[in-house]
C-alpha cells in the first residue's frame, strides 16, 4: 500500500449549519422553547443557538432570508496543518471559493461548493463554549447546564440535502475531504438515490438523497440529537400539544438503524429529531450498497414513507 | 360466602397530599419548575398543584406551615352511597372526625384519623378539570397539555408515612377503608417493619414504615408518577444541574420494583420520581410477606439504602 | 343515589384468551421462542400458556382449530358471591350458557355468549402459579423467573375483537359485568365505532371494533404486555430478523395512548405487542365520546392504520 | 504547526480482547446464555465469541488459564501503512515484542506491552464476518441477526485495566499510538488515579486506574454495550434472577457519563454491561482534569461505588 492508498482524516466533525427562514421570530421560538436550545449569539439578521452539549458556542446559525432552505455547512479540521492542506485540494479541484475571516465562535474559514454549487466552508480555530453563570453545570465534564426546557437536543447529528447528482457529491466530498459512504442505495438505471457519508465512527454526518426534479440541490432536513429512543417518543407528543406538523415518525430508519421524527418548523424547513443507531468502526471497509430491489423489500420494520417525504424540501419548488 | 367476607370497594383511589413547606415560594419553584406543575389555584397560605394526568384539579397542596411535613390525605371514593358508608363504618371506628363542607376542587369530606393520629379525608363530588386556553391539549382524551417544562409529573402515585405501629394502621385502613396490603415486611420480633397497601391494580397507593423513635408517625415522602424509567433518569440529570440533592436511586425498588429517585425539596421533604413497577390483578390474593432475613437477602439488584433513609422525615424531629 | 346507581364491582379482571390456530406446532414455536412464554400444561390439542408475570398458571389457551380465530375469553370474578351474582344476572339476561366444571388451572366456570354470540365464562377459584425448579425466581414477590428468551412478554394486556354491533356488545358488558366503556368513537350515522373497557385502572381489557361486512364478530387481536416502550422496539427487531409480518407500529394508539406493535403469528392470527398508555383513576367519569371527525382530525402522532387493520380479522372471511 | 504536531491517527478502533478463566464451560456458559454471545470458533483452550454488531469475527477471545485476567488486547489499525508505522515506533520504544503470524479471524500481528508490562498487539488484516444460514440478518447492513438469547450485547466496548503507574501508560498510550485521554483524575500527590482514553469520538476504549497496592496492573473489566440503558436495567433484573452477582450499577458514570452495571462472571473477571454516555467529537480539545476534590464532590447523581470496586481486580491477590 503507498500513501496515496491511505484515508484522508483531516476532516474532524461537521460543526454548523445556517438554515434559513422567512419568520425568524416564529423560527427562532421552536428552536428555544420546544427544541430547548440556547440563544449563544445574534448579529445581523442571524442568531447563533447550541444544544446542550456543543463544546464549540453554537450548531446552528438562522438566519433570516426571503425563503427557507440551507445557507451553508460548516466543517471543523482537525487541525491547522489539516485546514491547509484541504483548502489546497479544494482549490486545485476547482471548487474552491475562498478565505473568509471567521464568523461568530471560529476563525479564517475556507469556503468551497459542492458539485450542486452547495456552500460548505471548514475551519479549525474555534472558540470553546464559556457557560454564563445560569447556565454553569454541576459536573466538570459537561458542557452546559440542561435547562428542562422542551426537547433538550445535545446537538447538530447530520444534514440531509437533495441532489440532481448523489454520486458526484459523494465522490468529491470523498476524494476531497476524506468523508467515507458507509451506505449507498442504487438506483437500477446506475444513478445512485442516496448516500450516507462520515468522518468519524457516527453513521451520519452528510446525506444526499437524489432529487431528479432540481436542477440543483435543496435542504432536505437538519438532524438534531438526543440520547434515547425515548425523548424522541415523548417530542412526538410535544410536537402534537404545540400544533406542529408531525410528518413521519418516530420510528427506525433502515440506513444506520437510527430512530427519526420528522416536523417542519415554522419557516418550512424539515426538522429531523433523532436518537440511536449503529457506531461504524470499521476503518476500510466497504460501504453497503443496497439496490432499488434490496433496499424496497427489507426496510427497517416494513415501513417506508409519506409521500412529501420524496417531494417537500427547502425552498420548495414551484408547483 | 358470606357477604362479610366480601372486599370493601368504596374507595376509588388517593386523590391528593396537602404538604406543609417552611419555604413555600422555594417549595412552589421546585414543584413548577422542576417538577413542571402547574399551579391550578391559590387560597390563603395554600396552593393547589396538578400534574399533566389529573383528572381532578390537582394533586398537591402546598401550604405554607412552620415545619416540613403532611398536612392531610385525601381519597376519592366511587360515589356518593360509597362515601357514606365510609365515613357511617368511619365514625363507628372511634376515629371519625366528622365532615368539613370542601375545599379548593371537591365537596363535603369525611374527616378521620390513621390510628397515628394522621389526619385523612374522603370525598365523593369532585370538579373535573378544564385547562385554561394556553393548557388546551390536542387529543380529547388528554386532561392537559405537555408543556415541555421541567420534568412533567403525570400525578401523585403515593403517599408513604412512617409508623411507630404499621400493622395498627394497616388493619385500620385494611377494615374500615377496603385497602388491600400488597406486600408486607415482618421483623423478627414480630412488629411490622413495611405495608404497602393500594385500593387498585396498582401496587401501592399508601405505605406505611416503621419508625421506632417518634410517638407518632411522620411524612417519609410524596411520590409523583412519569411515565417511563427513561424519564426518572433524566430527572437525576436536571437535579443534579439545579443543585437539588438526590438522596437514593435511581434505581429499582424490592417491593413492587418500581423505579426509584429521591430528593429533598426546598422545604424539606423528601419527594420520589417513580415509574414502573407491576400491576397486581389477583384481587383475593394473600399479600407477599418478607421476613426481615428474606427481605435483606434478596432485595432487588441487591442494593440498599443510605442511612438517612431510615431516619430521615419530616418534620424532622429534634437530635 | 341509590342502590341501583351503585357500579358493579363483581369482575376482578381479564383472565385469559383460548386462540384458535391451524398450525399448532408453528404457533407454539411463536409464542414460546419469540415472545419468550413458558408451556404450562398441555391438554388435549391445547396447550397453555404463561407469561412471567402471570398469577394464574396461564393466560393463553393455543388450541389446534381448523381455521384461527377466538375459541372464548375467560373472566376472573373478585369473590364467590361475586361469581354467583354475575351467574345470575346472566342467566337473567337471557345469554347464559350454563356451568362447565372447570379447566387446567380454574374451578367451574358460568358460561355465556356476548350479543355477537361470542363465548365467554367467568370463574372465581383458580390455582396460582408454582413455578418448577428451573423457573423459581430471585425475589419473593415474583411470580416466575425470567428466562432471557425471546420477547419476554409479561401477560395478556387486552382482546379486541370485531363486531357488527358494538354499541350492544358493550351495553351488555357495562350492564351484566360492571365493564365501564373508558373511550367510545361514534361514526356520524350513529353507531359506534369503537368502544374500549375494563373493569380496572387500565385503560382496556376488552376493545370491540366495528366491523360491518360480517354476520358476527371474529378476533382482531391479542395483545400481550410489555414493561416498556423500548422492549416494543426491540420486539420490532426481533420480529423482523425472524420473518414475522410486521402489520402495523411500533407507534402511538391515540385511544387510551398506549404504545403498539401488530404482527400476524403463523397461525394467521393478528397480535399485538403492547407497553405504556395511561391509568384511568376517575371511577365514576364520563367516557371519552369522540366523533368521527374528531377522531380522524387528531390522531396520536396524526398517523393512521394500513387499509388491512380495518379488514382483516380472524377467521378470514372468503373475499 | 509542523507535521511533528499533528495527530497520530493510526489506530482504527480496540478490536478483541483475551480473557482468562478458570472455570471455562461456566464463563462459556456465561457470556453465550446470559450475555447473548456467539461462539464463532474455537482452537485449542480458546473460544472466540462475538456480539450481534460485530464486523469481525469476534471481539473476545476467552481462555482456559489457572487464574482470572486479561490475555492481551488487540487493537486494529486503520490500514496496512499505518500498521508498519506503529509497529516501528513501538519497536523504536523499547516494548515491541515483534511479529505473530496471527490468530483465528485475523492477520499478522505485532505484539507489544505498555509500561506494566501488559500484553497487546495490534494488526490490519482481518476477516470480516460471514453469518451461517441461522444468522443471516433481514436486512443487509446487519452483521448478524438477534437471537433473541439473553442480554443481547452489541460488541465489546472498552478495557479497563488497573496500573501502579497510570500516567507512564498513558503518556505511552499517547505517544506511540495516537490514543487520545479525554478525561483524567489527578490524586493531590501529583499520580493519576485514572485516565480515560479513546482514538474515536466515543469516550472510552481504554481505561487506566490506578492501584497502589499491585507491583503491576490487573484486569479491572471488560464492558459490554447495549444500544439502551433500559436493556441495562433489563439485565439488572436478569442477572439477579440467575443468581450473577450484581457489585455495582446500574447507575450514571461521572467520567463520560455513560451508564453501568457491573457484575462478576463465573470465572472471577468483573464484567460491565453499558450504554449511553456521550460523545466526543473535539478533535484536538484538552482532557478535562479532575481534582482529587472535584471528582469526590461532584460525583454523578451524587453515588460512589461500593469498597470492592477499589480493591477488587483479576487476577485476585493474596490477601
Amino acid at each position: 500500500m503507498t500513501a496515496l492508498d491511505e484515508p484522508i482524516l483531516d476532516v474532524g466533525h461537521l460543526a454548523h449549519a445556517e438554515l434559513l427562514t422567512p419568520a425568524p421570530a416564529e423560527s427562532l421560538a421552536f428552536f428555544v422553547d420546544i427544541l430547548g436550545m440556547e440563544q449563544e449569539a445574534s448579529d445581523g439578521g442571524s442568531v447563533y443557538l447550541r444544544g446542550f452539549g456543543d463544546y464549540e458556542r453554537y450548531c446552528l446559525k438562522l438566519t433570516e432570508a426571503p425563503a427557507p432552505g440551507l445557507g451553508h455547512i460548516a466543517l471543523r479540521a482537525r487541525s491547522a496543518a489539516a485546514l491547509e492542506r484541504r483548502a489546497s485540494a479544494l482549490e486545485r479541484s476547482g471548487r474552491g471559493i475562498g478565505w473568509i475571516e471567521g464568523d461568530v465562535g471560529h476563525g479564517a474559514a475556507y469556503r468551497f461548493t459542492d458539485p450542486d454549487g452547495r456552500l460548505f466552508e471548514v475551519y479549525h480555530e474555534t472558540e470553546r463554549y464559556q457557560p454564563p453563570e445560569h447556565l454553569v453545570p454541576a459536573m466538570l465534564n459537561q458542557y452546559q447546564k440542561r435547562t428542562g426546557r422542551g426537547i433538550g437536543v445535545r446537538r447538530l447529528e447530520h444534514v440531509n440535502v437533495t441532489s440532481p447528482n448523489v454520486r458526484a457529491c459523494r465522490e468529491f466530498l470523498e476524494r476531497e475531504l476524506g468523508y467515507r459512504a458507509l451506505e449507498i442505495i442504487e438506483l437500477d438505471d446506475g444513478r445512485e438515490y442516496g448516500a450516507w457519508l462520515s468522518v468519524t465512527v457516527q453513521g451520519h454526518e452528510l446525506i444526499y438523497i437524489h432529487e431528479g426534479a432540481a436542477d440543483h440541490g435543496r435542504l432536505h432536513h437538519l438532524a438534531f440529537w438526543v440520547d434515547t429512543r425515548e425523548e424522541v417518543l415523548g417530542a412526538a407528543d410535544l410536537f402534537q400539544d404545540h400544533g406542529i406538523f408531525i410528518e413521519a415518525g418516530p420510528a427506525k430508519h433502515t440506513p444506520i438503524h437510527s430512530f427519526y421524527l420528522y416536523v417542519y418548523e415554522p419557516g418550512g424547513n424539515r426538522i429531523e429529531i433523532t436518537s440511536g443507531g449503529h457506531l461504524l468502526f470499521d476503518p476500510d471497509g466497504a460501504p453497503t450498497v443496497w439496490t432499488q430491489q434490496q433496499y424496497s423489500s427489507s426496510r427497517a420494520w416494513g415501513r417506508g414513507f409519506p409521500p412529501s417525504f420524496d417531494t417537500y424540501a427547502t425552498p420548495p419548488t414551484q408547483a
